[in-house]
């Protein structure tokens, strides 16, 4: 099956916006088997039409995404019906959906939102749990010379997402293009070890298994191995590579680090609590992006101040001054100070200097102090030193973190 | 000048890496008064010379970036040596600068490397000071039939932006097709106001403005509205839509919010402490990527757990227990307590049900309860309702809070 994607919108040309559609629907539809033949991003207005009437006559399958909204610059609706050549019509089961939206939020629909409720006839509205913009799927039979399926959906991800999976997939499956090609990807997902380090291990011998494409995505204190061929083939990957990486691999079912660490807790029945200072609240924010979380993470301190870390974790006063804020007593007392203030079973503390200020000659920006702390262990403690924008520093120090509390939790049962 | 980018490379389509050039060239070529008509990715392969064909056909100017590499998938050369029909030959220069930049590594050159210094007979090799894959460029006259200018770009950022400002944009300015059209964009983000409401009451006016273009783009509680024009059409504009919305309207320097409470606490010479139940620190997550938070913010308590809501922050169990922990009592607690806690000026606090476990009837998931609490005014409590998956709720809620601040700050000399 030959499918394309076409997504609209200026902002996505312009520079203000980050088109993030193309990953997404390449994840969810080599799921199914499927590859993307082409993706093309145009600006609103007339391009919309020429890009559509282009790719319907290379395709089976065209996921258009944007345009959907209520101004006068969402013209994909209209594009479309131009490209078919059918007329569009008010559909009511699009306006019930979009009163029902209005009515859940208990405001009233402004009179520019009763476009959204226009499709071409013959078409199918797809309903919107999450937004205004109901999506439409025109069936091939619609588009005749072309015999081409088109679907409409909203940009906005929250909307996007479960629109595709509750829409988009059933219909994609009953096209019958979809073959099993027997291919799978398996991503192994790395903490701890660099990409050329990797690299130089396992790509010699990971080449010489027949079948097997071969992939590497270095990320911010992560490498992610991509295996593509015929399970036989990625269970001999995979088995030259845990030889020699299997502590450093945290997951292959493409879960974040977070969710190991929530998982694991979880599983294991114990706590957790964080003291942050230069990642200010990172560390306990993707925590908290995992459900569930409540119930294994209870206290987090963002002790930015130094009278932050004294007041709230005992820090002592005289170490702060003796080796600075940025040092090994202090993250030390970080970590200590907060497992004996939330109770928790385990404390990780991180500290250092993010940066673009802040730097000396003896401590320069990139400096960071990490320590985990346990009820049934030592403190470790760890320096590191990472050369990144202040974000990037952040989101390193939070891996950093983050992998020291699942190598902390392989050794308590 | 009509300039379209052509993205390869397999990765971009597999879901396994996200392609940010759409938005930098987008940025840098308006900068220089250009539009992107169109962005095309495809997977390496035959699809490369296909969508380079169809390319030179429609632009000026193509920028194409990948598959400059050595391995047997880096065909670019090859496929636009194809389109343009002339054939490759070994560059001495492009030979020069990929055995100087192993010698910099100190390390020896594959064979495999040799054919990186391949160019069209004709082309200009552009220099990579950053990796081994020499940049191309095609002037038109190459191209007699189409008249388009060829850019072959390394895929790497930090390859490609060197490049490109180096090499690139001194050529698209002696192609002359660079007119100072004169035009900016203006971002009026806003914050507080719902998409279609701003559409109904601006959009009509806006578009009685000659030489005015309006663009709408709804973000989680925020809205960015752009206008493009000459700078007599750009101020009508902004004094239409600050009549109406001057109190939501939170930059229009392309500021994130943070940055904005960061600036104006920074201003008034005022710290901010934060109480996150919720959004488990995503606030000050926000706070602290915006650099030279350490001088306003203090204190952040991540109070996930009741225990912690009582412990640090001082909230009493019996309203707890009577209201639970999503209720007004105790939000109002959590502010005054984060405030008596850390001594700043203002503290912010948060507390609701992100789910998906945790809604019952009477308070169902989405529901949220938001203080903000000053040295020198009374408490506000505030009660929101969002129906978003998790990430999508803190979010959410991390941008009302964070707007409860800015507003805050207008009363506070």
């Amino acid at each position: 099956m030959r499918i394309e994607i076409l997504n609209t919108g200026s902002e996505l040309l312009l520079g203000t916006t980050l088109n993030t559609h193309g990953r997404w629907f390449g994840q969810q539809l080599f799921d199914l088997g499927l590859r993307v033949q082409r993706l093309t991003t145009v600006p609103d207005g007339d391009a919309i039409r020429d890009a559509l009437a282009e790719s319907v006559q290379r395709a089976d399958v065209v996921l258009v995404t944007g345009g959907l909204g209520p101004t006068s610059d969402d013209i994909t609706r209209e594009a479309t019906a131009e490209v078919l050549g059918v007329d569009l019509i008010e559909d009511e089961a699009a306006m019930r959906s979009l009163e029902a939206f209005f009515a859940r939020l208990e405001k009233t629909m402004a009179p520019d939102n009763r476009k959204q409720a226009q499709v071409p006839v013959g078409a199918d509205v797809l309903p919107n749990g999450n937004g205004t913009a109901p999506g439409i799927y025109v069936p091939p039979r619609l588009n005749g010379a072309a015999n081409c399926a088109v679907f409409l959906l909203p940009g906005p991800p929250r909307e996007l997402y479960p629109m595709f999976k509750a829409e988009v997939v059933p219909r994609l499956r009953s096209l019958g293009g979809i073959e099993e090609s027997g291919e799978r990807i398996l991503e192994l997902k790395m903490v701890g070890v660099g990409e050329s380090d990797l690299h130089q291990a396992v790509d010699e011998p990971l080449n010489q298994v027949e079948g097997l494409e071969v992939g590497y995505c270095a990320r911010l204190a992560e490498v992610d191995l991509r295996l593509i061929g015929k399970p036989e083939a990625i269970e001999k990957g995979r088995a030259l590579v845990m030889a020699r990486f299997e502590e450093d691999c945290f997951t292959d079912d493409g879960s974040e680090l977070e969710e190991v660490v929530v998982r694991t807790l979880a599983a294991k029945g114990l706590t957790l609590a964080t003291a942050e200072s230069c990642t200010g609240g990172l560390i306990s924010n993707r925590l908290t992006d995992v459900p569930g979380a409540s119930e294994v993470f209870t206290h987090g301190f963002v002790t930015y101040a130094n009278e932050a870390k004294v007041n709230c974790l005992g820090v002592s006063e005289d170490d702060l001054a003796a080796h600075g804020a940025v040092s090994e007593p202090v993250v030390r007392q970080m970590a200590e100070g907060a497992l004996k203030e939330s109770g928790a079973d385990i404390a990780v503390a991180v500290t250092g200097i993010a940066g673009p200020g802040g730097g000396t000659d003896e401590k320069p920006v990139g400096t960071v102090f990490l320590a985990v702390a346990s009820r049934t262990g030592e403190t470790r403690v760890h320096k590191r030193m990472h050369l990144r924008d202040r974000k990037a520093f952040k989101r390193t120090v939070s891996q950093n973190a983050l992998d020291l509390v699942r190598r902390e939790l392989r050794h308590i049962s």
